[in-house]
């Protein structure tokens, strides 16, 4: 019998590997460093060890392995299995699926870490039971991933939910991908700590000051301890989080949105603004129905997610 | 066997009614006048009557039809076959499928115009071959209908596309619904005829002055004669289109939008400069991957949709 799945979580400073049965419950785990130096295909021998070491452990046959899933930052092709390019992997249209298919004899399932979030969300985490779920995490960048009619949803080259670069504030700051007013210009981690920065360099009296390096960690703790000026950057940002969100609740008719990422730890007041946000401009039908809700998953939301993928796509 | 197909497209004034086979190629047509004020049961009365005319004509027996489609204006919930109201008809929370199925003993299936209309693009206008394809009308009011994996995707509450009602401008005019700044208050037909009143009650010169009646058909008309402000009217609301779409095509990733409604009509002048937007805002492998196009359904579009949403639904 196939009970078990394997997932891998790969990230630019380690390699997270776990194998559970097939209702996510982890038998064993692995973590290693990714070396991402030493080149593709050290990296790749160090998935394969990995996945080794967790099925070893776990005293199951490789034939009792259904599925392997894995998780990378992007862009991918998850269809055709091929990491295109990535900042902190040495992987450049590189095969990741067909060695380590070739090396198990197990089908390997390749998602970006946004859909991978998604799907562990949807599995074990803060979107159980739902049908139409849509995850986005909001931290140093803005992603996201959709599960409709409960399988995940990728669109036609693989980049669905870019729902970072959808335009909310059309004579906006220029977002790194080049387009003006795209939401992780506006709200992403990085956005905020930009705006701080740009309060510290002026006239503005603000607590920012009293930092050495000033962060979206700052200004969340200063915006908590009275700050004006942190209370308006984070006001502003989360406004248009809000606007973000609400145009995927108008799009999608979601029964939930589950925000993951660093900004979302800031927790109240990042949820009460976007909700108050959304309700401001959706559909009272719409927004009724749809529950904002941090992720449920935690530190290792990567891994649990990989082995989500492995489940869903080996049902 | 059975063979073949009713569509009802379910309009204000009219009922148009056809059968098909299962290619969507017309056997019979009937088309009589809605006389909606004669309340909810007349109507009603009338529909049936449309399905068993064109059933006769097209000398088919009744259990040889295999499902009927209706699309009809909205809100509606199309889970539980419910009219919930719309402007222009009787219905209100009325459950139009039930006396149908009752009646006739065929399965029913009821969607809204837009997604009637996506459907009939997938299935028979320029959508064919695509398997992710989004549908906007740019009329009145502005709709949408998402075909995802070659299903349409009607979302948790049947309201999933309502891009009219996605946020393109934060700081812009209050929409019919409420909210500020929606793709349908800067875009439609109707926010265009506004803006050219606004221009004509101002001291600006414009030869949108000559007419005495001004909505966006002047407007499109002027352009094309080259009078600025009228220029400058569209270039904004396609502009905001542009983004609206680009946004869509973040979100869904779909080989195809295609826009029909009056406002597409205006033809090249609309294309090119959603295209260009879309360019400047999308990722390219996203915009490239994209084509953006007009409807490919004439005046027949709503009773093909509904032939369409049958052959979909009984598949």
């Amino acid at each position: 019998m196939k009970d078990y799945v394997v997932g891998v979580d790969l990230g630019g400073t380690k390699i997270s590997c776990a194998i559970s049965d097939l209702k996510g419950r982890v038998i064993a785990q692995s973590t290693i460093p990714t070396l991402a130096e030493e080149g593709e295909n050290a990296v790749l021998d160090r998935i394969i060890k990995s996945i080794d070491t967790v099925i070893t452990e776990a005293k199951v046959k490789t034939n009792e392995v259904k599925a392997i899933g894995i998780g990378s930052p992007g862009p991918l092709d998850s269809k055709k299995g091929i990491i295109i390019t990535t900042p902190n992997l040495p992987f450049k249209d590189f095969d990741l699926v067909k060695p380590i298919v070739d090396y198990f004899s197990i089908p390997v399932y390749l998602d970006n870490d946004a859909n991978v979030a998604a799907i562990g969300e949807f599995m074990f985490g803060a979107g159980k039971g739902t049908e139409n779920m849509i995850y986005i995490t909001v931290s140093t960048g803005v992603g996201g991933g959709a599960i409709l009619n409960g399988k995940i949803f990728r669109g036609s080259t693989c980049n669905a939910l870019e729902v970072g670069h959808t335009t909310v504030f059309p004579g906006g700051p220029r977002c790194g991908c080049g387009n003006i007013g795209c939401l992780e210009a506006v709200s992403s981690g990085t956005a905020i700590g930009r705006r701080a920065n740009e309060a510290v360099n002026s006239k503005v009296e603000t607590s920012l000051r009293n930092y050495e390096k000033v962060t979206s960690y700052e200004v969340f703790k200063e915006a908590e301890k009275g700050d004006a000026v942190s209370q308006k950057i984070l006001d502003e940002a989360l406004t248009y989080l809000g606007i973000g969100v609400a145009n995927i609740i108008a799009s999608f008719d979601p029964e939930k949105v589950i925000i993951g990422g660093g900004v979302s730890k800031g927790g109240d007041i990042v949820f009460k603004k976007v909700q108050e946000v959304v309700n401001e401009r959706c559909f009272k039908v719409m927004s009724d129905n749809c529950k904002i809700e941090p992720a449920g998953l935690g530190t290792e939301a990567g891994v649990i997610g990989a082995l989500a993928l492995a489940i869903m796509e080996s049902e």
